[in-house]
């Protein structure tokens, strides 16, 4: 069992009266327990807090007047450790893939799994099923494509990121759903917080779903997926934004970070002034 | 109440063995009333019998041997009319929107809607919202675009359909989603069964968000709104397959049809060989 | 007769040795005459001055150690006004079409004429042929694109700003070359300097073939073709770029412009440090 | 020496009066000497007959009224062997590329060597400069395309062939002409017959620009580069179809061969109808 600090703070100036939905708590999973949470609102507006979906992301929802708005998040996770015998496992044929899971073979935006078919088949098709098969996706990612920071933007999409073979870590992420899905392996997007991430981010990566469950893969080697806390679940990158902004504010500061170590919410902070939302 | 018959007969050459996931079947809605249903498949195949989400999808899946397959849907629906007076209907400000219809206004494979924004609200940003807006957009694709059998391909976006400026139903359902989204109307795709659709075939139209419902469009006007027996539902059409085929099976005859005449399921044919489904 | 002053001054900062082509000089054309001209580089490099073509475009190279490069071009030209009848010129039929002509047809990098063929002529093809029809090719992108400041980027072909109805000159210029080829109007890229452009800037224009010659079109409305000094033609900006850098050179700073006003080389400025090349 | 007899007939059903361009007779160069050469087109029209650029590429233009058109093509050409020493060929310098060929460094409608620059330095930047480099170029894409008739269309680029991995030869030879722009060497399109080709069809292949001439180079390797007799020479295909047809006709009928075997003309073919032109 990991027990990890994960938060973030998020400074706006907001222009216009403007909606914003933040997706960036840790999901409410059987492999994460939430110890302790704190999340403050500067002004201290409502807020709506809903979990979405068989995944339980937490998602909150405000409404934010011109002015500055501050967003500070907080929250100590216990992880409970994947215990599958990787080697072993095996995908799933076709047919016997539940009704559920049928959805994320089918491209996406940013995942344009109907136009890498033949590239998929000719690099991937004749390697064993299974957890190797993806593992051997997520080494010829990584050696294939570098990181970067900025080097893609909104609009990079896995193919985009084919060609140009630079890109940051949802590059990666998509890249490796587009290659799955090619080979009729389901697969997903999932944001979070990534022990000692480098640069410090929000960190992207995907699911496959193998041997009748999701199984976790990083194909840029940046963090271990043993201190990884998930927040989102989605089809690609754009099902999970950390922050969708409709109306006009800008990002003016930013930081993100998961760590090991000390107590994250000393006592003082929760007669702090703003939101408040806990849970133990 | 408009009674329809529904059907479609496919046949394949299934050149290995093959699984088969086909949704053509009426969807169980409110608005649709399903009498009298018939499937049968040669040969006489078991096959997996599912109704899908919150929309009731009907799904059925099977795994054919080498050798022929030949599928027949048959149905007689009854529709409920929508009474919702149009013009009065107003978009719902995205800080109201539920969050089960926020995954609609995400971009898609076929409606890369983060690309269209300032197209958009250069061209419909300063009409007024809802039902009325929509229109607008259904009538401008319907003035701006040609339809043209075979003129696009599985890969065709409405980004390429926009240059092109020729398509097929899913083009103009994909433009017309694209343009919502970007508009933050969320939009969905919607196939199904088109009262005397020339040519014959399933076909594709979209759904907008607005005033606390969806509300279907279709800007090819190619067939009533009134006759649509509804299929499917979806992202865009990369969820709407009427067949997904994982193996190697190729399609040899097909026809679809909609119509209100005369009833449709022969005493007889429910002695046929192969897999029956009814309901009534 | 109208008599301009143009000029440009541009730092670089070289990390590596690296090759420049420089192509910023005043073309030698029939319609301007160069009554002064003035090139300085420092530090004082050996560089190579070369006319080319028919167009007799002026390029400068050169090739630079590490450190600082600085280089600043001016020139006096006389431009000899165009009488041409604009409302009678008519296009020429392809049979017709001068064989040297004929490559400004294909589709290039930046204008895939190929792809908007039906586009054109849907929106076009009724039109009466000729100055008329490039006119109303350039009203259309007017009307329909907006002009903004770094909204497109070196990739921006003229089927993405379509989509995105938002560029700078080269923009506005390719989507006029891509129409008038796919009406089968030979159709080539200009840069050059032009008379009191805000923000100052190189700017890129088009011409089209018609009537048994080149006529000029600048979509942007945003500076008067009277005042335009011509530089360099190609098929699309590809060809036209001020500067090709081969290494690694940073740009620090760059100032562009043309005026009507006042002499422009001081008699001083002769005896200044650098290479210098003149005509009159 | 090699002799080879190259011809092709091509039969259309013309529906519109219609101007063609026909680009499918051997060049007029050095190394290939032109021994016979018989051009008959039925009905007997007239017809332009030019040879353009330093390449001497031989067109023929004519206009056909409705109804069917024929052209017959034959020539027996002598080819002068190349005895450069290919492994001593090494790349020139930017700084010392004469003026002319510097166009084939610019990125082109169907070679966006602009997109492929950190792919190609990724993959080839180490290797030793000049002919080695290019043949590892040519080695990777017959390595990593598949050859596949009928598997793109008129509008696939290098980028989209290298996602799609699988092409016909002249995606092979755009690939290849895009890597080698993306290194700084120059590169270009050839059209041509090439001996025993199968399917027997027009060739496509690239130039790359290396010790101060240009190279043949064929990513395919479908056939021998000693038997290949040149038609025309572009930036890439777009400058290089065999024919361009401006008006309405359908192509109903096409060969195309180039053989060692036998000679060509027999002498009453020099008495059939149509327009002949011969040169020996």
């Amino acid at each position: 069992m990991t027990t990890i600090q994960v938060g973030c703070d998020l400074s706006y100036n907001v222009a216009n009266p403007t909606s914003f939905l933040f997706s960036l708590a840790a999901a409410r999973t059987a492999q994460q327990h939430i110890n302790q949470e704190l999340l403050c609102i500067y002004p201290n507006l409502p807020f709506q807090s809903t979990q979405l979906g068989i995944e339980h992301i937490q998602i909150y929802r405000l409404n934010a007047e011109p002015g500055p708005l501050k967003l500070e998040y907080r929250a100590q996770i216990e992880l409970i450790p994947d215990k599958s015998v990787a080697a072993e496992i095996i995908e799933v044929q076709y047919a016997q893939l539940p009704d559920e899971v049928l959805p994320y073979l089918n491209p996406s935006r940013y995942c344009e799994s109907d136009r890498l078919a033949h590239f998929a088949v000719r690099l991937f098709g004749n390697l064993s099923p299974g957890f190797a098969k993806v593992m051997a996706i997520c080494d010829w990612i990584h050696d294939n494509l570098d990181y970067q920071s900025n080097s893609t933007n909104a609009s990079t999409s896995a193919c985009d990121v084919l060609i140009q073979r630079v890109g940051v870590c949802r590059d990666f992420a998509h890249l490796g759903i587009t290659l799955c899905r090619a080979l009729c392996i389901p697969a997903r997007y999932i944001s979070g917080y990534a022990l000692n991430l480098q640069p410090p981010d929000f960190h992207g990566l995907f699911e496959a779903y193998l041997g009748e469950r999701w199984y976790l893969f990083d194909a840029t080697r940046m963090a271990s997926l043993e201190g990884f806390v998930r927040i989102s679940t989605g089809r690609d990158a754009a099902d999970a934004s950390f922050a969708t902004i409709i109306g006009m504010a800008e990002l003016i500061e930013m930081s993100v970070w998961a760590e090991t170590t000390s107590p994250m919410i000393a006592a003082d902070q929760y007669l702090s002034p703003g939101a408040v939302s806990t849970t133990n």
